[in-house]
């Protein structure tokens, strides 16, 4: 029988606490700590304490806190674990991967960030079913290391998630799109309306109420998730810049949005295409040398790893 | 017993239809057409047979069709049901009452707009309690007629809405800000994000499912509600691209977004404080010559008229 790797999961928040909750659903063995008191049989009293035990263990270690306290628990890994196998699922992955490289030179890491959330944060909110069916970026660049990856895969596909092989770089630019810009798009209108009034809120139905939902989160883990991702948002900030102010020119000069609303329903289309597309399942054999190349081709493809089976990496691509 | 008047819904879309299956569920004798063939016995067969039904019933005539198809509307009104009390339930007013000003100079006229909707369109999409709950606009201006008024009100309550009372400018800057603005913002990050391409949607969680849902409606039905507020939609436009350049301009200089985001988050609160804030009932009389800026002043503080009762309009004001 294989041994099965213990987990142990750094930071308790929403995605953390629900980290922990998945692992044990899927019956891993696994034990955590936070910063903030959580009252559960599987945390331990302190940060360090929990590191001391997964070097015990050899766990993999899951660093589950927000980008800027990301470096303080790195700090704590190099006393404590500086051996074990080590993932993330914050929601950038250049800035982490350079912490890790200062911090940890020597580290075996695998970058992950398991696309999920709701507004509520914080222990409370966790739950054992939140990565069901999500898609759970796993770094997959020619120098990552092979053990991480697999058991970074492992863990986001035994917390029910599917996984997608991509660089860093690639991941940044795409959640600065697709989740980032979202927050930043949602402030905006937020404030807009707000200005309004209380007749305009009065009036508030479901696009404005939908649009500004994540503004229903903590201002500060919107700032550290998206501050953290300064240059690939700077860029999707400036594509949007351009889109809003060329319907402003349009709407200005002939009265018409219709580029504008057409590109929106067609992106909007996209996005319910690719997801009730049939797929075709692929396998991929992890000992072929080429095998992050086809993984991270099958990402941009929006592709996604269902199971891993042996050495085999069961992938489904959109067809 | 009070003669309750008949109803002619004319246009049987989403919201059309849904006015007509909600007045029916109030036990509201209604009837209406639609360009569209729709197989219901409530429908007559043309727009000018169901009007010449309405002015034999001196019924209220709710006109239910996008902007770009009002005139023509109201050009069959003008011919076969000139008498008949008017309101609509079209997305902009100024516009719509320019529209009637030209059309039917005497007509005894109160615009209305219910601010309910989903997705999907057309008369299937339709449903008896779209309304619940929701607030529709009433215009409330010195020259409104007050028949028209009260059977506007009237009609809306018995669809389950409650009535906010403003002016039709107000109404347009308002529905700009948390309306058509959200459409637009809706349409750009949609565009932004399916720029990604496949990795990007396939990434693609919660902030941009529902900051992209309203793109699902089709573009002909928001070309006509944004264009149609152009002057309105132009300013709220305008301050977002302030908002947004100046988020760019944070981001640039010094990585920071804070006042973006917290801005966002206190206007997301503002919306749920007014949400959830209790309220207190005020009766207004409506045969007092000062009613009608008693009932704008409700609606300027996010209150809405719940019932009428004989001559009175019970108001709630949030507390």
């Amino acid at each position: 029988m294989v041994r099965v790797r213990p987990v142990c999961v750094v930071g308790l928040g929403l995605i953390g606490g629900s980290v922990l909750r998945a692992a044990a659903r899927a019956g891993r063995d696994v034990f955590g700590a936070s910063d903030v008191a959580v009252a559960d049989p599987r945390v331990e009293e302190t940060v360090a304490a929990a590191l001391e035990r997964a070097a015990r263990e050899d766990a993999l270690v899951v660093i589950a806190v927000p980008l800027p306290a990301v470096d303080e628990v790195l700090r704590l890994v190099a006393t404590h674990a500086p051996s074990c196998l080590l993932t993330d699922v914050v929601s950038v992955k250049e800035p982490v991967a350079e912490a890790v490289a200062r911090r940890l030179p020597d580290a075996r890491y695998a970058g992950g960030h398991p696309m999920a959330g709701r507004s509520a944060s914080g222990w409370d909110a966790g739950s054992a079913d939140l990565f069901d069916g999500a898609a759970w970026v796993v770094a997959t660049e020619e120098d990552t290391s092979p053990e991480a990856w697999r058991e970074a895969v492992s863990l986001a596909l035994d917390c029910g998630a599917q996984v997608v092989p991509t660089t860093m770089r690639e991941h940044d630019a795409a959640v600065a799109r697709i989740s980032h810009l979202p927050h930043v798009l949602s402030a905006v209108l937020a404030a807009t309306g707000a200005e309004g009034g209380s007749l305009a809120l009065s009036l508030a139905a479901g696009s404005f109420t939908d649009g500004t939902r994540v503004m229903g989160t903590r201002p500060e883990l919107v700032l550290a998730m998206c501050e953290g991702n300064r240059a690939a948002l700077l860029d999707a900030v400036d594509e949007a810049l351009g889109r809003l102010g060329a319907a402003r020119g349009s709407l200005a000069s002939t009265g018409g949005l219709a580029a504008t609303i057409r590109a929106g329903h067609e992106g909007r289309q996209a996005l319910e295409d690719l997801r009730t597309a049939g797929s075709e399942e692929i396998p991929i054999d992890l000992t072929d040398p080429e095998a992050f190349e086809t993984l991270r081709d099958l990402g941009t493809a929006g592709g996604r790893v269902l199971r891993l089976d042996g050495d085999t990496a069961v992938g489904a691509l959109p067809a």
